[in-house]
Formats: structure tokens, sequence, C-alpha cells
């Protein structure tokens, strides 16, 4: 049936057979919208709002201080860091949920660089790709500027020549923002050892959205983002793993209270807490946190039905019926594709390309209610990207043939070229 | 009157005297309750629950990544800055509220680090207060350790002394968390110019406390908390504060995306943004921030009833009537007063000092409904605390009587010898 263009029926049955179906029923989504966005923003959990409610007026309301205790706020970022730790092949104890994404890594990057500076001081550099999500490369920058070291931008097909050198650390997103392209972190991370560089991994694109073994890919450091495939809610905290054979070896500098071995002894000095605790600054924000924590219940909730391996195979068959209807549909439109057509080497998210109005044309399906966002190109290797994430917990297959249908319409009428569509937001 | 023991008549006819009365309305006090930790974990605003359920419900769950723009969620870092400002005695555009107050410790204080080594690059120390809030200590101590400086601790009375050596920065906590002590932050801001030091104040014990004016003081940098005097609800946000003319001296290590120039061009190379902006890091927990917009907003609501000197008027009554009552009241139960009898060197919190039973007393006033809280000892020249903050928005002369009187009924019935009391919680 797939060699075919697939039509609306065959979708609609794909999703009566959806083993996974019944987890969609866990969520709010808006009436009339089709939504492709979960890899920037998931969608609101309808369990959410009441537990929210709860935090505010009861814990925090009647309770007060004493919720420290009662209601665990104390130890949130651990329980909630335990349950991220089952999505990316981490033990229990091992991950914390806490600040945001840039700020762990500014933690676990600082650390890899002392480790590094104690095991093998003459090596100067850090590896990344030159299309990772930009914040990991400012934060690297800033950290080589204080340390003396250089930070070397590649892409990602010269990764394994550009390991040749002195290098102390790759540091690498495991699913790309912009094309979804994903890298073999357990083949990467090998790589890297056989050079003697250790390896920092942003899992932002791939918390929740692919099948993560940081313990089998023998991976050095972690860190990733809540408020994506995690459905944490907007700005979520983010969360932090170290491999056990390097907790201990260093604290990081963000060396605050909440990472103190004995905190309420208000101490002068600083001693780090044993385990990944040292790798907590200050106090969390609770509400936020707590509204994580309802987030990864709706991840967990495919426990039952194959977890992260069947929403897997479910992603990949969203993702690679989206390019094919749009190999087969928008054939001729200007399109093309940026996301790996290989299974092994895809996110959750399919990116077309297209040499003009890349912008609007997202700006007219969005006016259709199918949302997917625009990120901008660098005028050169790297062009203008709509971009389509696919997150098996709350998507179908009609929802797919749907959003090809509206992006058919959109071209064949014309109206992405409509001006409405060009007025650019603060946020894009 | 007052210079009799106040009885409870007099204080319920201050009460119905106080020209602040009706901010109390603003708020969703427990029954039963005498809350006197509002410097641990401020109260709930009434109208909090319905609008972080607005954010919740509409902002997130119906117009998703809309929101960024329609919400606005993308400035609400700068949007609640600017509120923050208006009862620290800075301009709008220079404060944004991010983060935890040790992670813009972090920030400011790296900056000052750079600025002195450009500027005065043979000062090589640090001078804090040995009973500073520990979190800042460890911040500080992290820090001199990578950049080679010394940090060295004084006590309060010694840091005139101690800012004669070779000294680049001089950080203090404006209110002492333990004692309620406050420095006149004009002053020692001018002893540290003229000796060459930058100051960083930590105002966690003073924003929306006391009145403060970081702009007549000269301050350099300044960071403080949303969960205190500033009813953010639990974790909420922090601010960071930098005097204009450092801003853009310097960026800050901790250079994420949401700190350039343009953070939506997505390039690969840092950019830091003008302004206080570059002293953002990464997206921000929007659920908490809101519920910190709200609580500003109770704050703000004395500006018609006279601001913030109002508030410390009322303020001072408070601390003053609870210290008159202990000298007269509790006499001989062994309690010693640690908070500064002068108007001018205090906070809005009483701290008590007792050679022994501390902790169980704190635990029995819990119990009888007087809420305040407990603070270790360093077993030398720093005893253990009983600890109560007046926070004048929502406190009146009445609850002050009601706790004295609990906590002479505690003393004179022996209860707190009673072994329920001891046992320690894991937040104290």
């Amino acid at each position: 049936m797939m060699n075919l263009t697939p039509t609306l029926q065959d979708c609609e049955l794909l999703d009566q057979q959806d083993p996974l179906r019944s987890l969609r029923s866990q969520f709010d989504l808006p009436p009339g919208v089709i939504y492709l966005d979960g890899n920037s923003l998931g969608v609101l959990p309808k369990a959410t709002p009441a537990r929210v409610a709860q935090a505010v007026t009861q814990e925090w309301g009647t309770d007060l201080i004493k919720s420290w205790n009662s209601a665990g706020w104390f130890t949130l970022p651990q329980r909630v860091g335990d349950k991220i730790a089952r999505v990316i092949g981490a033990q229990a104890g091992e991950v914390v949920a806490a600040d945001s994404t840039s700020i762990n890594l500014y933690k676990v990057l600082s650390a890899a660089l002392h480790i590094a500076a104690a095991d093998q001081p003459h090596k100067k550099t850090i590896v990344s790709e030159r299309s990772n999500f930009p914040t990991d490369l400012y934060i690297a920058e800033a950290l080589c500027k204080e340390r003396g070291y250089t930070l070397k931008l590649v892409e990602a097909e010269d990764i394994a020549t550009a390991l040749q050198g002195d290098v102390a650390v790759l540091m690498l997103t495991h699913v790309n923002y912009r094309t979804g392209a994903m890298h073999d972190m357990q083949a990467v991370t090998a790589q890297a050892h056989a050079q003697g560089a250790l390896t920092v991994w942003d899992l932002a694109h791939s918390a929740g959205a692919v099948p993560v073994d940081l313990h089998a890919a023998q991976a050095d450091f972690a860190v990733g983002c809540g408020y994506k495939y995690l459905n944490g809610g907007p700005g979520a905290p983010a969360f932090v793993w170290v491999n056990p054979r390097h907790t201990e070896r260093f604290w990081q500098p963000l060396a605050g209270w909440w990472g103190h071995a004995t905190p309420f002894e208000f101490t002068p000095d600083y001693r780090p807490a044993p385990g990944i605790t040292r790798y907590q600054c200050g106090t969390q924000p609770i509400l936020s946190l707590t509204a994580l924590d309802c987030g990864l219940d709706t991840l967990l909730a495919a426990d039952r039905l194959g977890g992260m391996a069947a929403l897997r195979q479910k992603s990949l068959a969203l993702t690679g019926l989206f390019m094919q209807l749009v190999r087969t549909r928008l054939h001729g439109q200007g399109f093309g594709i940026a996301t790996p057509a290989l299974e092994s080497q895809r996110g959750s998210q399919v990116s077309l390309t297209r040499a003009e109005g890349a912008y609007t044309i997202v700006q007219a399906l969005i006016a259709r209610g199918v949302i997917g966002d625009f990120r901008a190109g660098d005028g050169g290797q790297h062009p203008d990207i709509l971009r389509f994430g696919f997150t098996p917990l709350y998507i179908g297959y009609a929802d797919v043939w749907n959003a090809a249908e509206q992006l058919c319409q959109v071209m064949a009428s014309g109206e992405w070229q409509d001006a409405r569509f060009a007025q650019k937001h603060a946020v894009t």
C-alpha cells in the first residue's frame, strides 16, 4: 500500500490500527490544529492544570514552607531526574532536572575541561558541529575564552577527521535542530574515546523523541531540554547527566548551596554533594518543575505499550509518511528534504528547504491550523528551513496526511505569496 | 503608649489605624496561621492561581508557541525586571528576572572580576562577610579558584579595614539572612570605591523589604531573590541589575542565546545584546515567572499608599514591637536578640538567639500556627537563630502580639522540651 501515494483513508486505517493511539487522550490538543511543533514546545497534558493548581493553592498557598519537606519540593529535581533517566538509558540517581539547557551545558563542559586538563593537559580544542544549536556554541565559546581553549567547528561529515587533532572534548547535539539528522551516539562516542576525547551530548531533540542509551554508548556527559518532547511546558527546567565514572572527579563552577553535601548546615566552605546532586546550583522553579513532572508521566505511560522502542517505530512511520507525501504530492514545487531518508540517521522531525518563501509558507500553514516553524539559514551552505516535528504520543497518520494536504493547498492557491504572511515576529 | 508593654487591644487599634491595612486583602493567608516566614517564602497572592491557570491552559494549552509573541513570553524577563526596578532604585530596562540568585551572582561576579582585571590587574582579592549567605560564598570560592583570586571573609565590623588591601570586589548581602542586620549600602559602597573596589550586592532579604536605591548608592552590581519579599512563589526566578556604566564593558560567561543581540538569526558566534539583556542565558520557566509577575503587583499596589517608604515605616514598627515584647514579656527566658536595635541597621526580620532549644522552640511554635524558622549556628561566634520575618504587606500588629503570646506559652508550658519537636526535617 505504502508504495503508492497514501490516501486519507489509508491513514485513517493506520490510526485505527495504531497500538499507541490511546496515548493521545492524555493531551489537550486545541481543536482545528495539527501541531507539528512538539520539537519546539510540547503540548499540554490533561493532568497538568490540576496538578499545577494544587502546587499553587495547596502546597504554596496553604502549606507554605512546610512543602519543602511535605510536598517533597527539595527532592523534586532528583525525582523528576529519575523519570528522565528512564528515557535516556541512565540509572536512577544519575540525573537532576534543574536550570536551563544552556546553564547545564556550562556545568558539564566546565567539568569536562577540568577532567581533560587533569588527564591530558596538552589537548586544547573543543570540536563541535557548525550547525549545532547556536546557544551550545556560545557557551563553548565563552568557556574557551576563559580557559584558553579553541572551539573548532566542522561539518558533520568532518567530525572523524577533526578528532585526530588535540581534541579534549567533542560536544554534539544528538539530533540536529535544523535538519533532524541524528548522530550514531555509540559509534561517534567510540571514535572520540579512541582519540582520547570526552563527549558531551545535547539531547534537546532526542530525549523522549528517539531511544537514547547513554550507558550503552559509554557517553561522558549529557544535557537536555524539558519543554520539547518531555512536554514540561514553556521554559520547563532542563536536565543534566554525568557518567558515574566522572561524577565525583570534579564539581562544577556553579557551585551553589543546592549542590552542597549539607546545604542546611550553612557552612561557609563548599563541599560538593555525592553524585549528580553536585550539579545543582540554587533553588528551582517549583511550579515549572511540577509541570515537567506531569509531562514526563505522559511519556512513561508508553512503557506498557512498548516504551521508547514503540514510540520510535511510530515516529519513523510518521516522518517517513510525510517525506513520501512531500516527494509525491509536492513534486515540482521547489521543496528539498534536509532530513536524512535513512531511518538510522533521522530524529523525529522533517525539515524542508526551499530557495524562497520558506518563512511565508510556514505562516500560511499556521493560518490554516498546521503549526510548524521556520529556521533561518545562513545564506550559504545552510538554507532556510520549514521544520515539522512529529511527536508520536499525540500525532497520528491522518494528521500527517492533512498537513501535507494543507501544504499542497497553500502552494496551489499561491496564498503563501500574500503580503500578510510576510510580517516577521520577534520570535520566529 | 509604646513605652509600656503593649496589649492586644493596643495592637488591634494600631491595625485599625494602619494606612496599609487594605494591602493584606491581596493575599490568601491560611486560616489559623501567623506567617512570619515571608523572608523565606512569600505568601500566595489571590490573583496568582487564576493567572497561572491562564498561562497553563490558554497561553500554553491553546495558543502554544504563538504565545512567545502573543503572550509576550519572550520579553517577560524584561517586563518583570522593570517592575523589580521600581523597588530597588533602578531604571526601567536595567533589570532582568531570570535563573536563580546563585547563578546571577556567578554572572555579575564574573563580570566584576573581568572589569577589575582590566582596570586594576594587581588586585586579587574578593572580600565578603563570614556570615554571608553560604551559597554566595560558594559561588565566590569557585570563581576565585578558577581565576586565581583569594576570597577573604571578615566580620561585618572589619569590612572597612579589609578594604585597605588589594581588594578587587566587595561582595555583600545587604540584609544578613541570619541576624537581619542591614548594611548602609551608600556608605559601604563609597568606602569600597574610595579603595578602588567594585561592589556586588545581594538583595535577597532587602528587595521589597526595605527601601533600596542602587543609583543613589552608586552600586556596581546587584542580584536578588524572587520568592521572598517579592511573593513570586517557590523557587521563583531571581533578578540581576548592573550599573549602566558597566553593563556593556563585558558580557558574562553564561553566554546563552537569550543574551544574544539577535537570538533568532541563529548565528554561530556570540554577540552580546545591548544592555542588561546580555545577562540572560537560556529559556526561562514561564509558569514560575508568571507567578513572580503577580507577586510584584502586590508590592507595587503599595505605591498609591506611600510605596516602599510607607512599607518601611510599618516594617520598623512591627519589628520594633516584637523586640519590645520579647524584652518585656520573655525577660529571663534565655533569649538574646541578634537583630540590631538601631532602626537604620535593621532589615524586616527579628532573630532571637538561645543557648539551647532554638530548633525545638521553633517547631513548637509552628505546631501552634506561628511559622518562623530555625538557622543553625556554627557552635562558636554565630549561635543558633530563631528567625521571624515581618512582611508589612500582610502582617499586622495583632499578629505580632499573638506571636509573642504563643512564644510565652511555649516557654511557660515547657512544651518546647517535648521529644516530638526534636525530630529534624530534611529542610530546616
